[in-house]
């Protein structure tokens, strides 16, 4: 067979070779949050939204929860705003969360328009629409550092309407208190917390490291799954410190509360979401309940 | 009758005459373009929010569409960007357009939290969301003035999903253009394109005029029904001139492909949506067509 | 700002104070006992059809149940029957209960046309109807007075589909024994009976008292609230008695199998469905139980 | 085979006779007209229902229209009231027209009531019920005759809405006037006016006689099937007259628009819709189309 | 009356005498197990398929499963296959199977070509559609038999979609195991693994026998009526063998999983399922819980 | 990157590629005439299935009409029959029939067995049940060749039902004529007709030729795309003949009845189908409109 042909037969294989992936997550909620490099380098972007767009049209159903990337800091800057401190702790004053809002406001829209562009259809929404994230105020070590808040309920109806009327939600972590004030939530917890109110199947971080270390120092301790039992001894071991403390406090909250799994994966890899979901291709590190059935492929 | 009580029963009776004209505007759309003062001043804020609310509540569709109000000037003063000119008309740049999907993004939001503190299920989306508001670049005399467009098509189905969801939509006039760029939106017609697409009952326009006048110097010359043959005469022979032209027509326009009656009311009066919607008392001008069904009550 | 308006503003304002309650009640099933006097004088009765439609259409789905008033008493003497007595009971023969059941049918018909008439959709039906009300013999002191039964069951999918279609139902108290005979019930009896049978939101008597007191020849001891408990330990006590005991004890059955709130509603007031539900005046007494939410506006 | 078997043999083979038809009306619209001696006489009675209630139960929609049979008559006496009339024509008053629909009433919940004992379904209604039955007072010669309407709108939701609730749907023919006034209307112009507005399949009048006879004295000369232009020939010719004229008419009305056919049946017969409609055995006379599909088994 | 008057009214009354049958088994599914004589010879198959066509036509969900009669044999005969035996015990080899799978393909379409003759929409499938049968392999005696399974799950979705979408299915006892193997499966197990698993009302069994008889050898000792407790001890005390035992166990074993009756029926009378169902004549035995609700009419 | 993982992100990348045609075809339906030696060999049988099934679960709805392959051949053999002949014509007479519509059972249900293995919901229907094709019996120059029939009728609400309900239906060309008696349907014929009664999106045919040559004899001259007015020219200037023939007139024929495209596809040609779809590689030839939307990908 000439060459060109076997080109096009390799790319049907590959095709064919997603059929019980295809299959395996179809109707399946998966909550993707979205950060990083990955939000701030277009080619990375770019290669992020193929993938949940892919995601949505083979019948997955995917939402993607975001930050506000560098673009926060770099508006902070542009209004000359000076940043509060309280206790040497970064304060969110009422003047911060209006231009936060504005920001992340921005981005979510320019994530649906992306999504828009790829034929998909996507609304963006934000915590307030719908009443869908309720907040208390978090305190950092006893502090008041401003409108922060602790997601308190997620009121799930929303996102069932906007899933079930196909559209792709894309949501900015913003809440509000009893009181109707606005709050910054972190948008890793906004994540876990939605990706638990609805079942999501899965719940993918799109971070800048390659996954979780038994020795930060040592790449080749990468550990490529992790189940809730090991990953609560690594803690208490003292292994994992750090922004990834918190990170794996959500997914193992996550994973006991319904979410099937949780992927930690190395957003500067273009495509990584589409390779951890897929192929065999162990990207990054996945946390998963003790026992589980074996319904992965390729494992 | 004790005083008390009579003061709770002529409350009875309002409700009681507000009868025929929930049962007449039952689950009809009603296109609400929102700003000018009733948008600055919180005392009329609060009041819009209300009627809004209490139109959704007793079984009528309402749609907000808002401008930005003088939020998008001074944030443009905050940040520090010079205004851009070209033979004297304002351009919309890109880092303008960006600024202003910005405030846009925060007005809309604000305007969500406030309909949902009064229990009401609110969503805040701008024309990029599920592709609502496709346009074209705008031209000003021939000229080029950035990223302004002129709406070409209004994807209504996603109005129509979030209606059947029970939302109360609040839009940001935002759309884009077949390339994908984002461009502003004059808000009177996103509104005006909006309800001619989506047939809406009734589209009223919150604005800082009284209504129209046949003399704009004598206000003895207020007309409270306008009916298309008159609107068009009034043009013709050069009554109507500077902002009041393109809204005029705009209101034609409407009527002319399925609205039933447009209402330009004045903002500046508290309650004036209620004002026109539950009473006899004539509030601002209405437009309709020719010959109109006598359904109306108390004319 | 002219007095004319002014008056304007105020009934905008009464509409804006609704706004709770409407929410509140959004969707909620409110059983209204319809007699006494409100059903004899033609003011009164055009208040009462007013309230139900107007709570129809502002999104409650309220359900009359209704008595034959005095017209039964009326027409028994018209054809001439001599009313018949056992044991100085007064007791209801095959002939009696066949016109019973065609005045009560008359009566309820033109209940129906003035919902109608207002521009709700009503339809009126007897517990006939869908095998709503199935009933045994009810015996007084031991002693068969003929036709009167008690409520043993009732079918509630007939109010559902009526409900889901949209009908504002207008019922009469007639059930069918198990042999298909017909009977009389207590209007009191059938509408606690359907209100627990629908786990009613509200169930509202209209009397000819203003309420439950105390010491019944004292007005200042009105009860305006009374929980469960206490309506229990008042019966005990004797302090209530006459025909208020069985009404007492009905309200309490409803509480106790689902019902949220009871109302003894002074019938005589005009619109005192409204103001019980619209307003803060206290209108009669309300029963409830001992805990209740504090999810009731202007407490 | 022994003998009481070949009875049962013979009985399952009546019902496998009866295959075609059944199916052939499945989900189809049957409009009965209910009155005459099959109402009087309670062996006659309980036939029809049992017929009425097989229909509904193997899959057809029948709806029974029903008169008062002698029963009005009878409580005009009882009540001892004077028949009024005018120009020697028969008044229905204020007063009689009440007393009329109290009957009505009663007989519409009996027949209920009958329909319910056999497991099915029924709701009674009248058409004041949803505003189903819209009249326009109908003049006699010229003469006002008092409460007396004509059909002039048929609110056909209710039916669906009804039928599609699973109930036989039992109707008394009263209507409102545009002021909401109660007429009587003749049940014949009821059933008729009700089987055009739903498009019924089939519309049977209950009748006390044979059929339609060329020669009225010659019994031989019964009309078993007549179509449209044979029946207005018939009639121009003076072939028919008395009380059969506004019947006949009817029937050609109805043919015209939309039914499928019409029966004029022997009431008096028992069973005669089941074997008009499960036999070949020609009862009464059928009015059809002069062109018809040739869908009928038996003929 | 005329006597073929009077033949016309016996077969309505006829038809009235089903009314209680009807409207017990409304909506009730009923599964056919089709075998034996009333599969060979061409008179008895006319009236199971006429009988089984009436219960869906009057609104019973009637299910047939089939085996392959005296079919596979003469196939087997007709291609020249010799039959595989294995210690005496006969077996299902590879290419027996394939013929088998034809065999039973053809006998399915040809009742699905006589149900659509009557005008009833019927849709024949085997148990690898959608799924439907996953079977063990059978062992007998510990012995290897080939291509025979045990029904170990019945996927019953695919029968309420097909109920719902108003098929009458007809199912060929067909199977696959995990392996995707295509094996033969006992018609009388799949018709009671397909019963259980939907709850069926009734299981039906057409037989070559009288019923279940306490002496086989004497006909006087037919059981008209068997709980599961005599059922038990019967098969206990030795009184029931041969290829009768496997079938009392199926029948118990419905009983024990939700089949409300299970009818052993003699296949060689007309119309047996309709004397079962719709007379009082007791054909065969029926075996039912040791307490059932008394609903069944005529008994 | 190290070069496992290049390997990876191609596959992501062929599965971007995919984007927008798995967009362009969401929900559209695609009738696969599946037959040649596409069905002979196993490894290409294997091929076709994973294509039709990936096309599934991505969200297409395709449908496979099968032929018999060699396998009615070679069981006509097998059995020992004659092949009957008039007037040198091939004649299926009533045993032929018989056999022929064993083997096509036997292929059905071969091919659910491979879908369902592949774990997607799959059922075997024939064009009778629910009565799917009516057919006329098919002259073959004059002469009676037996029960082969001409589609006259497609009942398309099965299809839509079983589309409904998520199967994949697979279908045998077998019909029924007015009397019931069964006939079989040449394969490309019963594709043809089913693709025009449900408005397929396309219609593939796998064949054994590479596709439409100008000049059969010379390889260079295969049609890559053809319109119909070029087609009809080609037909009446004698460059197509043979097999071709109807084929082609097959095609236009299905092009004029509502089908967006029809694929004469090289079915030896592994993954023809994704080739087809899913890239911009040319296979076969592709007959279309004249004048056509120009929205097909990569062309």
């Amino acid at each position: 067979m000439e060459k060109a042909m076997q080109k096009y037969l390799d790319k049907a294989e590959v095709l064919i070779e997603a059929l019980p992936y295809i299959q395996r997550f179809n109707r399946k909620i998966i909550v993707v949050k979205y950060g990083g490099s990955a939000m701030v380098d277009e080619e990375l972007k770019a290669r992020v939204i193929q993938d949940v767009t892919l995601l949505k049209l083979v019948g997955f159903k995917p939402i993607i929860v975001h930050g506000g990337g560098k673009e926060i800091s770099k508006w902070v800057g542009k209004v000359g705003m000076e940043p509060q401190f309280i206790n040497g702790l970064r304060v969110t004053d009422a003047e911060t969360m209006e231009l936060a809002e504005m920001v992340l406001g921005k981005v979510n829209k320019s994530l649906v328009q992306l999504v828009e562009q790829l034929g998909v259809r996507a609304i963006g929404i934000s915590g307030k629409d719908g009443g869908l994230l309720k907040v208390d105020k978090k305190l950092a070590d006893g502090e008041d550092i401003g409108f922060v808040g602790d997601v308190k309920e997620v009121n799930a109806d929303i996102i069932y309407d906007l899933l079930e009327k196909d559209f792709l939600p894309i949501i900015a972590p913003i809440g509000l208190d009893d009181d109707y004030n606005t709050y910054n939530i972190n948008a890793d917890d906004a994540a876990c917390a939605i990706a638990k109110a609805i079942n999501a199947e899965k719940l993918a971080f799109l971070t800048d490291i390659e996954g979780v270390y038994k020795d930060p120092k040592d790449p080749s301790t990468l550990i490529s799954e992790l189940n809730v039992s090991d990953g609560k001894k690594l803690m208490e071991e003292g292994y994992i410190g750090g922004g990834m403390l918190p990170k794996i406090q959500n997914c193992i909250d996550a994973i006991e509360n319904g979410v099937s799994r949780v992927h930690i994966l190395d957003g500067r890899i273009p495509h990584c979401l589409l390779l951890e979901i897929f192929t065999n291709k162990g990207i990054g590190t996945a946390i998963k309940n003790d026992i589980e059935e074996r319904y992965y492929y390729g494992e």
